[in-house]
């Protein structure tokens, strides 16, 4: 968990950043959204004997929203899933998914989203979840916690829960990670409410939404939660690994609506070992 | 499945019972949408020993549609989900859910949905499933097959996949019904290219739009099933048992989105023994 007042974000000019994450996702959204649930929809393969596609509309919309940082925020960093990193001087970097959820986006689920993160050195300062086939865009940082919907904008807060047996808890898939992985998860699962699958970054905004109690992945990619620890700190929110300590860097990832929720999680988590 | 040509609807009056069912989706996403994601959300629990929350909104949709039946088509039956049978005099018989995806929408979740069946003594002869929240409608029969969605209206129609190494398969969670029925969906699940859960009747309305293959699941009631089944068949996918009978009673349902992976899903579930 990082310490949102050691940032040092007073001195940025936030609206200017808030502004070119929202160009970035609208730019996003346009070019994917063409592709989604289209026939001609074009895959390959990054993993070896994994399931794990990649598609046109991936690549198109990383390039858009870089594009759109090479007009506004030439100079800041960005770590991008499809292109990489790209180095900067303003100490700011941009870390962008450009789609969360590629199964999802290749089954026709609306669940997808497109994930933006400002990060400084301490790590996520800002953060968008973007939905562009519901028409949801979540935001957190700089101030702002909250949610804009097809029929209203909403504050993000995440609840009190305290108990796991009162607990909802999501995770993209049933097969999380490594066997202690898995077998870390499933003993958090056999002890909450409510389980449920299938929303990628969702989850996350679920959480911020004050919806959801808990999201538990494994093998995560800086560019899958550094947009969600962002928008979820800023809701009321806590997000590290399963050490308590910071995921920003990627791996396994506990996001919980409250102290009292993530200590009952972390206390079952910290038995699994390290990779 | 049932024969396309055998419920003499060509007597009906089809854009009379169109326009109603119309009706009654827009009565149950108007009373339905204040409640989702509200913090004032009161359930109770119909199961023992089982988590199945009925929310108010659930009674709230159903009255709002029975509502309209009253008015628009007071002499047809009714079966729904919260309020049970209501004998008519047509032939004909609303078959409604007025929330599929109760654990969906109690997580904020958007892929819940409004059911609404319109069955003859055959069985379903036209169906919706609503998704107020995403503002999608998918409906089947009289010759319609299409979704309305926010951006563009549709047509329905279901893909070719053959071979279940290149299919995707749906459920709503992996804890698939009885222990030898979720023995039968596991080695589906086992020999198909991509599982995904946590759609609820989006994934029904996914195998009409041509981006998922198979969906499987068991213990279904009436309500579930008989709108799910009138959409995939008017995109030319195909609904039965997992003996390849009528399952618009509930049930076991495998639905699919052509006759090819319907044989070779039902070559796996049919093993399954009786309950």
């Amino acid at each position: 968990m990082r310490d949102p007042l050691s940032g040092g974000s007073a001195d940025l000019p936030a609206d200017a950043l808030v502004a070119c994450a929202h160009a970035m996702a609208d730019a996003a959204r346009s070019v994917i959204l063409p592709f989604f649930r289209s026939a001609s929809l074009v895959t390959d393969d990054k993993g070896v004997g994994r399931f794990d596609p990649v598609t046109e509309a991936d690549r198109a919309s990383e390039a858009a929203m870089r594009a759109v940082l090479a007009h506004l925020r030439p100079d800041d960093a960005i770590l991008g899933e499809e292109e990489g990193a790209k180095p900067g001087t303003t100490g700011l970097t941009w870390v962008i998914d450009p789609i969360d959820g590629t199964r999802a986006f290749m089954s026709g689920t609306p669940t997808w989203g497109v994930l933006i993160a400002l990060c400084d050195a301490t790590g996520p300062i800002y953060g968008l979840i973007d939905q562009p086939h519901i028409g949801e865009r979540f935001e957190g940082g700089f101030g702002r916690a909250q949610v804009a919907g097809p029929r209203a904008t909403v504050a993000l807060s995440t609840r009190g829960t305290a108990q796991l047996t009162d607990a909802t808890l999501f995770s993209t898939f049933p097969e999380v990670g490594t066997a202690p992985e898995r077998a870390g998860f499933e003993a958090v699962r056999d002890r909450v409410r409510l389980t449920r699958y299938g929303m990628d970054c969702y989850a996350y905004a679920l959480v911020a939404a004050g919806q959801v109690d808990l999201v538990i992945e494994a093998g995560l990619a800086a560019y899958d939660i550094c947009a969600p620890i962002a928008v979820i700190e800023a809701a009321g929110g806590i997000v590290t690994d399963w050490r308590g300590g910071p995921v920003h860097a990627g791996g396994r990832a506990l996001a919980a609506a409250n102290a009292q929720i993530h200590a009952a999680a972390l206390s079952v988590l910290k038995h699994v070992p390290d990779a």
